[in-house]
C-alpha cells in the first residue's frame, strides 16, 4: 500500500482545539466506550435520546452520530427528530448501521433513516453496507460473515445509492464519495476482536466531520488516527481487555510525528 | 476438593471454532461487560431488545441469555418473545435472576419467565435462587446476604422445582440437574467484589450451552474456565479495576494445559 | 490551601463496614462506572429504574442517587416514585443535575425533581448549578463552559435556593450548606478528561451520606477520598484509559495514613 501525504494530524489538532460537541443517539452496549473515545479525540460527547430534547441537543452540536445497535421504536423517533434538526442546521450526520441485514427490522429502520434524513456518512462493516446496497451478504448479529462483493465495490455502491460518503471498517477501511475513494491500512487484528471498535470509529468520524466539510477525507483521517492509536495500544496490551484501556491513552497521546510516520492511507 | 478429569477445555475449543451467536436481553449496567466476555470466549454476542426483532434475533442465534438486572415491562415482553422463539428453535435459554428476592416485582417477573418459557439454566446467587425456590433468604439489591440452606440444597431445590439446570455462583459454584451436581472451586475472592462477574458468568454459560446439550456439564465447564481466567487475572491485578482489563485477556488466552492443571471440578 | 484535620478516613471505614445499599436511577453512559465506583468504596450499588419497583428498592436502601444524564419521561417518573419513598424513609437523595442548562428539557426536569422531592445534595459542575440557581452560564452538552460567578458563589446560591447541600465539582470542589462551606483540593487535571468522573463522584457522595447525616461534611469527605484515589491512580496511569482501571483499585486500597497525608480540605 502506497503511503500518500495527507495531513490527518492537522485535522486531529483542529478537533482538539475546536472541542466540537458530538451528539450521539446510540446503543446501550458501547455508549460508554463511544463517549470515552470521543473525549479522547478531544471532542465533547453528549448522549441524549429523549424525544423532548433530541432536536435541541442536535441544535447546539457540531455533529450527530446515530447508531442502531440496540434500536427500538422510540430511539428511532428520537433519531429522526435529532436528524431533522441536524439537517436544518447543516451539521453532519453519521449513521452507524449496526446489524443491518441481521433482522428485517434493522434493515428496514436503517433504510428509513437513510430515506428521511440527509446522512453525511453511512458507516458499517462490509455485510451491513452490502445489505443496505442490495448486495448479498450474511450478517450474524452485528458481525459481517460474508458479502458478495469487495469492500471497495460495496462502498462505491452505497455511496452512489444514498448520495453520501460511505465508510466500511475491516482489515482495510474504505471511505468513498461520488468523486474519491480512500483506503486506510491502519489498525490491527486484535481490534477486530474488541466489542465496540466499530462504534468508536463512528464517533471518531463524527468528531472529524465536525471540523472538516470534505467528509470522505475527514472519515479517512479519522479512521487512520483511530487505527494508529489501536496499533500503538496493541504494542502495550496482552489482549483485548488491556488493549482498550491503553487505546484511550494512545488516542489522546497521538502526536504529529507518529501519525505522519505510521499513516497508511491511499487515495484513488 | 477432589479434582476430576473433565474436558472443559475441549468445550471451550468448540465455542471458539463454532463462534455461536449468543443473543442477550440484559441489563444496562453490565451489558458492555457481558458482550466483551462473550467475545473473549470466542462466541459472538448480540444484544437486541426491541420487541420488533427479539424473536427474529433469537431465531438466528444458538443460545439466549436473559438477565433481569434492570428489568422493566417492555424488556420482559421482549424476553418472552425471544424466549418463545428460542424454545421453538430448541436453543438453550439461560436466565440470570438478578435481584430476585430483593423486590416483589423482580421475584414475580423471574417466576413468570420460568413459568411461560422452558428455561435451560436458571442462574443466580444463593439468595436469588433460594427466593425463587421457596427457601428463606435475604437479597440486598443484587447481593445475596443470607439463605436458610446451603448452595447445594438450593441448587437441587431450584433444579427440581423448575425442571431445569440450576447454577449458583459463589465461593464454590454449583451446577445441578435432576441427575447430577457439579461443584466448581475455581475463581477467587477478588472476583466477588467486581460488579458484573455474575452477569458475565451467565454469558459464559450461554456460550458453552450453545455447543453442548448436557447443560449441567456445560455450565460447570463454563464456570471453571471463567474462574480459572479470573484467578490468572488476579495474579496480574492490583484490584478490581485492573483485574477486569486482565480478565478479558486471560479468557481469550486460556490454553489446554493451563485449564487442565488449574481445573477444580467435582461431580456427584 | 490550608489543610485542616478532618476524619474523612473514618467515614470511609464506616461505609466499608456498613456496606449501605445505594440505589441509583441514572444514565446509561456511566451506569457501569458508577456501580463499580460504589462497590469500590465498599457500598453496595443497585440500579433499578422500573416504576414497578423503584419505590420498593428505595425502601430497602440507605441512599438514593438520581442522575439525569440520559433522562427521558419514564425515568423521571421512576425518580419521583423512588424519591418520594426515600423522603418517607428519611434516607438522603443525591441529585446529579447532568447537563442542566444545556437544553430547556434538562433544566426543567431538574427543577421539577428539586421541587417535588426533598433533595439532600444537589451536585453538578459550575455551569449546571449556575443554570439551576438563576446565574448565567454556558453548558455545552454535559460540560460546563462558563459561569458568571465563582463556584463558591454558585454553591452558596444553590444551597440557599433549594435549602439543601450543594456540591460543585471542578479544579477545587465545593460543598456548601446554609451554615458551612468546604473546599476540596484533591483530584488532578487528568480526571477532568475522563467521562464519568462527575457521575462516580455523586455515587461516592451517596455512599458517604448513607452513613453520615451531616451531608456537607459527608460530601466533602467523599470528594476528598475520591480525589485522593484519583491522584494515586494518575501516578500509575499513562492516560485516561489506564487511569480508570487503576482508579477503582486505588479507591478500594485507600488507607488511613494515605488519606490523612494527602487530604486537602478547608472549611469556612
Amino acid at each position: 500500500m502506497v503511503q500518500i501525504s495527507m495531513d490527518a494530524y492537522s485535522l486531529l489538532e483542529k478537533v482538539r482545539s475546536a472541542k466540537p460537541l458530538v451528539h450521539h443517539i446510540t446503543n446501550y452496549v458501547t455508549i460508554s466506550d463511544t463517549a470515552a473515545a470521543t473525549r479522547a479525540f478531544g471532542a465533547l460527547p453528549v448522549m441524549a435520546h429523549a424525544k423532548e430534547e433530541a432536536a435541541d441537543m442536535a441544535g447546539i452540536s457540531s455533529a450527530l452520530v446515530l447508531n442502531i445497535g440496540t434500536l427500538y421504536p422510540e430511539l428511532i423517533e428520537a433519531m429522526l427528530l435529532a436528524g431533522k434538526a441536524a439537517n436544518r442546521k447543516g451539521i453532519p450526520i453519521i449513521l452507524d448501521a449496526v446489524g443491518a441485514g441481521a433482522t428485517p427490522y434493522r434493515t428496514r429502520e436503517a433504510a428509513r433513516l437513510l430515506s428521511e434524513l440527509k446522512i453525511s456518512v453511512l458507516k458499517g462493516n462490509a455485510g451491513e453496507l452490502a445489505a443496505l446496497s442490495g448486495i448479498n451478504s450474511e450478517v450474524r448479529g452485528v458481525e459481517s460473515v460474508s458479502a458478495a462483493a469487495s469492500s471497495e465495490e460495496i462502498a462505491k455502491a452505497a455511496a452512489k445509492k444514498y448520495d453520501c460518503v460511505s465508510a466500511i471498517t475491516g482489515k482495510t477501511d474504505v471511505a468513498a464519495s461520488a468523486s474519491s475513494i480512500y483506503f486506510v491500512g491502519n489498525g490491527c487484528a486484535l481490534m477486530g476482536g474488541v466489542v465496540g471498535t466499530g462504534c468508536m470509529a463512528a464517533s471518531a468520524i463524527g468528531a472529524f466531520c465536525a471540523v472538516e466539510k470534505d467528509y470522505a477525507f475527514a472519515s479517512a483521517c479519522a479512521l487512520a488516527c483511530f487505527g494508529i492509536a489501536g496499533e500503538l495500544a496493541a504494542k502495550k496490551a496482552s489482549g483485548t481487555g488491556t488493549w482498550k484501556a491503553h487505546f484511550f491513552d494512545e488516542i489522546a497521546g497521538l502526536d504529529g510525528a507518529t501519525v505522519q510516520k505510521m499513516l497508511k492511507v491511499r487515495r484513488e
